[in-house]
């Protein structure tokens, strides 16, 4: 494991940038203190804010940026208009090697489509997908694909299966990641035509993973497998439909203890542990979707975020080229693709 | 409003049947005095469980059946060999004008199965969809379809909408539901081409609705629309994922006040304020599957519940009928073909 010495940051992308980027880099800093930066945006904003941290102004370069793509400007047009944005010249960064990776918290269409057309797709994957972790029952999964594609095909189903199952065991340290496919029902008669075709071909044992099957939407957060793979259509609202249902439960919460004198001073005697609560599901902890499957390490982060949940996403992009993630990716699909040589045709996807 | 005399009730469906099925019932017979019940199911079973309750007893008619679907039975299977089924003979009391509804906690597949092929889909509904309530930030609201239809096409997903809108409005009180249709994203350009064709017809206005555009997952926990229409795919994973993180939250919570001396004492001191909070999301509160779009009134309870929320289900069942739910959603959809006939070919679905 070899930190990476440069992370770039899209220091213009989100609701509150650049202030949060520079603020997150500054506690990122603290947490890797190998790694510098590159801050891709308005010089004179970003060398202003830089004065208040000194020593992440030393560890950082700034690159100047003519523009910033908005929050509604589609992806086809971010790619084009956009080659002097601050998101662009953050991930050319990444393809000129001068950086091990890019977090943004920007427009996420334009980032996945950005990282894609520069950065190209790892030998092998047709399609890159966006991976989340989240706070379960027993400890933390990794959900994907979060919405980079809005239909999917089983042989996309099964690449995102092999790239969870390596994120989860390599960045997140799960030593034997399990694997399930979200579906409707845990038969295996259920749901579309390429959910049973990804399934049979993860049940075939073709990849070294330990493939559960098929797995419902309740076992998000009960963390029955440690990967869940979907569409990004259902990821999406999955992990909308989870996020909405976390911040109803707090505001519920707060509303309870605020009911009487008596609830409040119960909240006052419970609240080291309410607030370890809070922190074990802080949504901040969990910033981050992980563009797997291009060549370069992609973090997006939440838009609505502040500097504690960006330094988060910088965490996971540090962690992915720590681990050389893709590599090794790249090397499962090559070792995958000589085992499928020797296989007879009707095995192949 | 006229109260329905009769209830039919599959009394061997469900995890916990017969008992909690009985005992629902009673529950559900103080709560609506004027309604009897048909109990389909074991004789000898039900005649001693009745006994417990001689005023429910009284009120209710036991009807032997032969069988009773299993969880596992698939959906062709159960209509062609559970003719003599407790579901299928309390679906048929429903078609011979015995009953006004009917509520089962089995085999979720099967019931849509067998309404369908029993009841018939009402005039000019292609397809039945599953209906539940949620409660949300604002209030509570109807998300349908729930798994009935894994696949949907534009028009399944209109009248969803259509029978989503007047349950809101005539079952659940809502004077003026507004609706959404569940996406990735709210801009018109997002999501799945049936999903832009039904948005299209649903802004064009044929039908007299409150229509809102595109919502999000985060909005089904918000509220921000009383009526949330999607898939059967999307839905039922949406669903289960709103039900898991529920549950996580209140385990979370358990734990939480377990972890000190201090934080029980907080816990007691707290009790009725977090009583309440139990209360207003108690998942029991919202048990019932309302089959929209059958010719007769179908209840789906959930398989795990207990006597308190298999009442709900009743109760859910008794107030359609109460309404005369059905004979609104044919009333809307013959409205809607008149005006139709006097628009130009383009406009039709």
């Amino acid at each position: 494991m070899v930190t990476p010495k440069v992370i770039a940051l899209d220091a213009m992308g989100g609701d509150r940038a650049p202030e949060i980027v520079v603020a997150g880099a500054n506690i990122a800093r603290d947490r890797h203190p190998e790694v510098c930066f590159i801050l891709v945006g308005d010089p004179t904003k970003l060398a202003t804010l830089l004065k208040r941290f000194p020593r992440l102004a030393s560890a950082s370069e700034v690159r100047a940026s003519e523009t910033a793509i908005s929050a509604h400007d589609r992806p086809a047009q971010a790619l084009r208009q956009g080659r002097r944005s601050s998101m662009r010249l953050a991930i050319d960064a990444v393809r000129n090697g001068d950086a091990a990776g890019v977090v943004s918290a920007g427009n996420t269409g334009a980032l996945m489509a950005i990282a894609k057309t520069v950065l190209k797709t790892l030998p092998g994957i047709k399609r890159p997908a966006l991976a989340a972790v989240l706070p379960t029952v027993r400890g933390e999964s990794v959900f994907l694909d979060l919405g980079a594609n809005v239909e999917c095909d089983a042989e996309n189903l099964v690449q995102f299966a092999v790239m969870g199952a390596l994120f989860a065991r390599h960045v997140v340290g799960i030593r034997e990641p399990s694997v399930g496919l979200l579906n409707v029902g845990s038969e295996d008669v259920k749901g579309h035509d390429e959910l049973r075709q990804a399934n049979e071909i993860l049940h075939a044992g073709e990849f070294p993973m330990d493939y559960r099957g098929f797995v419902e939407g309740n076992d998000l957060a009960a963390g029955r497998v440690d990967v869940i793979v979907t569409d990004g259509f259902t990821g999406n609202i999955a992990l909308k439909a989870i996020e909405g249902t976390a911040r109803l439960y707090s505001e519920f919460m707060r509303a309870t203890f605020r009911r009487s004198i008596v609830s409040k001073l119960g909240y006052l005697l419970a609240r080291p542990a309410l607030n370890a609560l809070r922190n074990r599901v802080d949504p901040r902890r969990y910033n981050g979707g992980m563009c797997l499957g291009v060549s370069g390490v992609v973090v997006k982060s939440h838009g609505a975020t502040d500097a504690f949940g960006f330094a988060n996403a910088i965490g996971f992009a540090v962690d992915m080229a720590a681990h050389g993630f893709n590599d090794r990716v790249h090397a499962e699909i090559e070792r995958w693709k000589e085992t499928r040589a020797e296989l007879p045709k009707a095995a192949a996807l």
